[in-house]
């Protein structure tokens, strides 16, 4: 368990938050106006099963609950991965990294273990919505995210609410037929899919084909890119531009106020952001080709900041 | 100027509806129900310019209204081509089909010919809600309507209500990139777009480019279709697919209660609808593919029945 450093403010009132991804959770407690107050990390003991995730997340909120005395914890925002219903608070399905996750009761089980209400969204939402109440997409009226990491999530926010979708699956923008994706295995099981290429396992993968030397993931790739490395810097302009593509026809269908862009790939820099712009700029009509493409600000907090927003909401 | 065989049904109060298209204009009276009780069509003097656009549709309207005698005609909604602005009740962009129609005040000045309310929307848009609001997709929180025509557009409509978007230009869902498409120019400028190859002049340059023979129009792709050529087959399976890969992927991203496709292309038959649905099938994520893929039913008036249904709704 590590703990940042952040600076505790006074406040009367918070809720706690959680970011139960498939590697770490964090916790948070965050005010109402979405500023993070204390903040705590540990290891997901993904592969351990769902109980043994629930108390680690669980142990996380008492630790800030107890060292928050004389503030009143009102109430559990969770974003995790998987697909959420966040009417029943089950998880519905995940992926392997979290065994044992669909069909937990995450609502009925945290409040059990922490006798505070608890509202449950995915993760990504969670994270678009930091960006649309608290973050770099506040005032705009509906908003397109993207997260590109070990995945490619997405979220469409209109009038401050999460597009959930009939089966709370909508945002799944990496499973689109890509013309970068060739016929490449997505790990969904489809081929040809953004996510097959433009994830970071996807860049990484492409370096190595493209080399004949494997690389352990894209922290390796982005090093080489530093090194002078012409195949690395090819890969990652590739990166950015299939994802810069499909945003553009996103953008295309949905005219989006704005779209926001997270997730660890966008770590690659400025090479990748603009080869992902001018792609969106390449692939809009003329007259949406303005709209603002922007960087993600609340950083690792968003998830945090946009499962609280929801917990402060459903103690309205 | 022709008339349908219509049985006119009596109806104490309609509303005056219009399907206004590059070649042809339709006007009709339907009930609150969306009954369609009168209809009319006249060719569209889309190269006269706007005038005499507005001119021939007002007069199909007065032409309806006398025939009407007894009954109320309470406002006029219409559904054009175009991008139209539906708060302003202006026409923001065309394409040459109608000329000098971008600008227009499309409210104010049939305001003014037919001294009624006037709402305005555009014309895919209208033909989605009328199928939400009375025809196939009656009963889905959330509805994905794609129309391949001679372009190929969309309109996503969440809760009764169209996603307009920030410029209203939302629903351009023929202008991403498609993996079908390879570096086809789009009408749009860009390249590599759905619409470049699986519209209805997109497939009849691919049969032209596969035989080397030039075909009119799609129409001349079906009939050697029906006549047993096999690469005009190929050309109407490509497009299928190509609209269904899509279509997937629009289903991942915004996980739709129901997909409605509508427009001249569907004409293609059970082996576009097969090579489509499959297509889809073969695009989504498992706990999506079984999403209704449903065949536009109210053909040619459900922009009539859903242009009046945005007439009704303003007169409440």
């Amino acid at each position: 368990m590590s703990e940042a450093s952040t600076p505790r403010a006074a406040a009367d009132e918070v809720v706690a938050a959680l970011d139960i991804g498939g590697t770490k959770t964090a916790a948070a407690l965050v005010t109402r106006q979405g500023m993070v107050v204390d903040r705590v990390t540990a290891t997901t003991p993904g592969r351990a099963g769902a109980t043994a995730v629930l108390d680690t997340a669980a142990d996380l909120v008492h630790l800030l609950t107890a060292r928050a005395a004389g503030t009143r914890v009102r109430a559990l925002g969770v974003g995790s991965a998987g697909v959420m219903d966040s009417r029943t608070g089950r998880v519905l399905s995940a992926t392997d990294v979290l065994t044992g996750w669909a069909g937990t009761d995450l609502r009925g089980r945290l409040r059990q273990l922490l006798d505070i209400p608890v509202t449950v969204i995915n993760d990504v939402h969670a994270h678009a919505l930091g960006e649309v109440r608290h973050g770099t997409a506040t005032g705009y009226e509906t908003v397109l995210f993207l997260a590109v990491g070990t995945g490619i999530g997405a979220s469409f926010v209109a009038g401050g609410s999460v597009l959930a979708g009939a089966h709370s699956a909508a945002g799944h923008a990496g499973h689109q037929a890509s013309p970068y994706a060739g016929s490449l295995r997505c790990p969904c099981g489809r081929r040809g899919h953004l996510e097959a290429i433009a994830a970071g396992p996807g860049l990484a993968k492409e370096y190595a084909r493209r080399t004949g030397k494997p690389v352990d993931d894209l922290r390796s790739v982005a090093a080489r890119v530093e090194a002078g490395d012409e195949t690395a810097r090819e890969v990652v302009l590739l990166g950015g531009t299939a994802v810069g593509s499909a945003v553009g026809g996103l953008v295309n269908m949905l005219d989006p106020h704005a779209v926001v862009v997270g997730g660890g790939v966008t770590g690659l820099g400025e090479p990748w952001w603009r080869a992902l712009r001018s792609a969106v700029r390449r692939e809009t009509l003329p007259s949406l080709c303005d709209v603002p493409v922007l960087a993600s600000t609340l950083g690792a907090d968003a998830p945090l900041v946009g499962a609280a927003s929801l917990a402060w909401e459903a103690t309205e």
